[in-house]
């Protein structure tokens, strides 16, 4: 159910870009109950100056931000958010060496009968 | 009021990327109440693996999947919804030859006030 | 807080885009309390037919069209949002000489919990 957008530096070597990838799909399946074969994902390298980010923000300075999108239904805790985005970050440090300070994501939450997973259906509604 | 991004994996040739636009498009003016007239799109080719994409879930298989996000405005019905979906399907697979299964479709909804379009306005709020 | 993804035609140049760029930072910073330094933007290019817009709608024409997707938190009134949108026209205007009618924006908003800024945690849950 999740749809995942990551966009990283030009340059991110195709190892770290599939290993950042496996990170965010790996703490989905773990503390929001993906399963393991709902993958959906599009990773997206962007030169120079298509990519903008402040320094720092929040006392957090960045050096080669990933921007993670992550749509999915509706209905998650505050808690298990807050699981999700830590495990991310864990993992994404783990398998892509990616800095902890450089995972910057946002959630945007749709209804549970906006999803088709092909056909024509709405799967889940 | 709609926008859409697809994404769709390198290769695809310029009339299919064409014709799978054209399909989303109509099946928003037939479902969806969207004006002919009201088309903001995008179109994005992506390499190799810059898209990932499962090789089955939920029981279909996918191939040369495409992906297909509509933001548009709240308060369309669950069957409104279905509709578009449907209509969606057939319309890619009779003008683009994509197949069924292969059409991954999300759609994000916000607010009327959200949209400009043109001239610093609000033109829904 | 705020992630925006501006779209523009292949060919726009580079000083076009940064132009846009902190057009659109500016004036979230001036109408919608968002601080200097939060600042995460994507400036994509996309090539002729990657990007499609409608020649006209609602009484507005579309030359040279610039996509504007802001991800925002939730809680902003329908008067600060048309004061966004109506400064980010003057200022695109004014800083990169973009036509007022070809400033396309949608705001997705999203709970305060849904976002991180590095380091796993969700600063403002």
């Amino acid at each position: 159910m999740p749809f995942v957008r990551i966009s990283v530096p030009a340059g991110t070597a195709a190892a770290a870009r599939a290993a950042l990838a496996d990170a965010v799909h790996q703490a989905l399946t773990e503390t929001f109950d993906v399963p393991q074969d709902d993958r959906f994902q599009v990773i997206e390298a962007l030169g120079g100056d298509s990519l903008v980010c402040t320094p720092s923000y929040l006392g957090l300075s960045h050096a080669r931000p990933a921007f993670v999108q992550i749509v999915c239904s509706v209905g998650r805790s505050v808690e298990k958010k807050k699981a999700l985005l830590r495990r991310m970050a864990e993992l994404a440090q783990e398998g892509a060496g990616w800095r902890r300070e450089d995972l910057i994501v946002h959630l945007v939450e749709v209804q549970k009968e906006n999803w088709s997973f092909g056909n024509g259906l709405a799967q889940y509604a």
